[in-house]
């Protein structure tokens, strides 16, 4: 962690926030989804989801529904959820198990579970068809440390180099083995990028986080990632408080490979366009943002915790639900007026400070991978 | 009989199904409703229910209210509910009886049943005002086999010429004499035009359909009408049943007077471009779809029955309702899968095999209406 | 009052309602948002409203939320709720008093009552910012016969101007000293012109308003403005009622300082764009007329009473109250059948009689104001 430098460094004097129409256009929201949704890698699920040959689940956005599913090989695979005879939508479940091949309900098409069409009911006497010509619409998928990402591209950033900037940088964090505790999700009436903007500073925390304030003092800490696709750092816990849980105390056994000084700190990503991770010593909480419209956004958020503190007597994730539920909603109420006032036609781009540099960074990030 | 084909003659090679904007996009819907359904004669109600002189009910589709009604001298009319003065729609209930005159509710203006402006407060004062300028706006209407058909146009093709192929064929069912013995609607979230292909084949009864099959064998019967606005045929019914109900006897006298070959078939036809026709031994069930949006529609449909067979202690039009009502929502259910599938951007139109040559003769029926 | 003419002298033969478009196109109603409803002054409350310094209220249209409040100095004032820092909404409760100053929860930033910044966290270090460039931003807001005014223009017509012909018109109504006794909305599923329409006429009243005819005969009275952004006049009120009430009798004490002949009549004028003022004897009840969309408005409606009225066992304004209740509904649902017909394809603007002298001339106020 030498690399670690305080914001104030690395702020760009003169930083403004986003004209009012990248928060209230349907028609930004548009070209958002055709160059950033359905183009980059987003976070889809835990990989425990799909833990055996056979198991699938839907990933249903942006217009698409995506199965997710372990091919009897052990492959993972993603494939469009349409027929290739009439389109049809084929797998209704949000998630399940096939046991052998996935055949539509319509006409009776069937496929392997590597996408092979294996049969079509009387279109042996249709002239000219050869099965091979329909094999199911594959979708790129990656497992990343336990995390799966899918992207509705054909030809999307090789994961690797979308990545490259902490693609070993969280190993300590052994967050490929820990498991899913809990899932909230939040319908938020503010634009996904307030969002993700307020997550990436704390200046707002002492009037609107009185409970975190507590435990994470907002001027402590630094940031490692100033500048790029993915921003941020760690803040300090207050002691005698273990962790960020309502208590104080940790509600689970240490998650990583820590040495004394990070055992006492969380740190906060965000990874673009969509994700925010927030690890803390006992604990994981991380967040996708999906847009509803300009105006709206849904908020997915898991807990996740070491496999040796699930199940016990000794520990259970409640402290860290409860604290982040509550600072989640103050977060959500704050994004809903901001969404209220950049809408008013008299909002122009206004100052930032130095210690909002990360949503300064944010913004800038957003703005060339729209080709501003 | 003798012109029966079976259909497979008629198969057209290569035939695919339409793109995917034809079932999605708003502007195809927009289209659709100047050339199609604001142009087309439509299917609006059975004439029983403008059995006297004075009665009245309103066809309200497409943005427009429509009095249908039996003028004082018996002949069927329809006017758009719109007052000539400042507009005002003139009649709320959705059927009533008019007792010689047609009021508008705001001030007063009174037209005769036939049309004409007969009274109007005030408007004498008018510099040149002169009530024979102002009769209601009349809309086109036809009987035809009991069903009445209005269409939205000022000026649409002749209903003789556009029924033209079906225009006496069905007269052995004694269309024109059945009464009405149920009404029931649905709201699918499909493409209207999802639900006309879905009716066209029986290809999907053997995954879809487990109650129908067993009485109508997918692979039974022929096709009469292979192409055109008109399409269809009949399919056999396997005895023991007598037709198709829910406990496979009989629910009513024979509607029509049918050779002994007849008596054991049942007829499916659609009517470009909403209205679908089954006519059973016993019973007529019948269906028109409307769309909401581009993908919801709303189907109504009816079922009529031999007046001998109504208030009876031995006829009950139950089991052709009930088997019906089943196999429609099987039907809607994967109408509405279709949409969900054909609405993914990978979806690229597929082949129809040759059991679906009346769905591949529909589309082309219905891009030449398009002038496509 | 010798001005008075009566109305069919300035009938305008061959006057004809507007087209459809003007009541269905959303196209027209975001002109009108931006050439009227934006651009003129509109009413938003009563004084009463902000009596003492640091009262506020929010006047939330049209997109905006602005901060109606009387500041420490007593100046009435009117700011955008908008944070020059983030854009937030400050405000949240729809009234309310400022004890000092206004204050963002986001990020602390504070202002004080007459918009000037005189906190901001953090600020200090960020280069160049100065806090007298970030005030609020203030909108026009004036005061007249006790009625708060407020134009979303930044440079609208003078007041003045725009009321010339009413300014000092009414003084002998005492407007500025009643009181508010109740406030109704309604929503209505109209566009805003029709409700404006048919205030502004009573030759729907005898088929329209059975109650309302017995104490005020349609072609009673006379219109003393003509023609212009204010327009009508009064009606007489028959014999031996008292005034506009369901059991005809006062329900308070002379509002005004009027003669034995105008102390038996009821007064009605619309302020054009959407404002409706009705002037009885012993109280006051006016109307807002706010667009929806193009085919739906909510009407705000308050009864307005002298203060000697108001707390005593003698007075109440029930009878006032319902009898406008009544009143209001009959009309809401006439307008809201005008607008399904005038939706109509077939609808075409009609004529007007002379007793709709006043709809043509608001009608060609309307017109005028929009440029055509």
């Amino acid at each position: 962690m030498t690399s670690f430098m305080r914001t104030t460094t690395t702020f760009v004097s003169g930083a403004r926030t986003l004209p009012g129409e990248y928060y209230c256009a349907p028609e930004v929201l548009a070209e958002e989804t055709e160059t950033l949704f359905r183009e980059r890698w987003l976070w889809v699920a835990r990989a425990e989801r799909v833990a055996k040959p056979g198991d699938y689940f839907l990933y249903e956005k942006f217009g698409e529904s995506i199965i997710v599913l372990r091919d009897k090989s052990g492959t993972l695979r993603a494939f469009y959820n349409v027929c290739r005879h009439r389109g049809t939508r084929m797998c209704e479940a949000a998630s399940g198990h096939f046991s052998g091949s996935i055949q539509c309900p319509y006409h009776a098409w069937t496929y392997s579970t590597d996408g092979r069409l294996i049969g079509a009911p009387h279109m042996q006497d249709a002239e000219g068809f050869d099965k091979s010509d329909y094999p199911l619409h594959a979708a790129p998928v990656q497992e990343w440390e336990g995390f799966i990402f899918v992207s509705l591209s054909d030809d999307p950033v090789p994961f690797a180099d979308a990545f490259a900037p902490v693609l070993d940088r969280l190993a300590r964090f052994n967050l490929d083995r820990l498991v899913t505790v809990e899932r909230r999700e939040y319908d938020v009436k503010a634009n996904w990028k307030l969002i993700l903007q307020n997550y990436n500073e704390c200046l707002h925390c002492p009037t609107i986080h009185p409970e975190l304030s507590r435990v994470l003092p907002y001027q402590s800490g630094a940031n490692d990632l100033h500048e790029g696709e993915q921003l941020g750092g760690y803040m300090e816990i207050t002691q005698p408080n273990q962790s960020a849980t309502s208590d104080g105390l940790a509600c689970g056994v240490p998650i990583g490979t820590l040495d004394a000084d990070e055992q006492r700190r969380a740190f906060y990503y965000t990874f673009f366009p969509n994700m925010m991770l927030s690890v803390h010593p006992d604990y994981v909480n991380y967040y996708s943002v999906w847009p509803v419209d300009a105006q709206r956004s849904i908020v997915v958020t898991e807990w996740l915790q070491h496999p040796d503190s699930v199940g016990t007597e000794t520990w259970s994730p409640k402290g860290a639900i409860e604290f982040w539920d509550t600072v989640n909603r103050q977060d959500w109420h704050i994004c809903e007026l901001s969404q209220l006032g950049v809408a008013s036609r008299v909002y122009r781009p206004g100052p930032f400070s130095p210690l909002e540099s990360i949503p300064a960074a944010w913004d800038r990030a957003y703005l060339a991978a729209m080709g501003r």
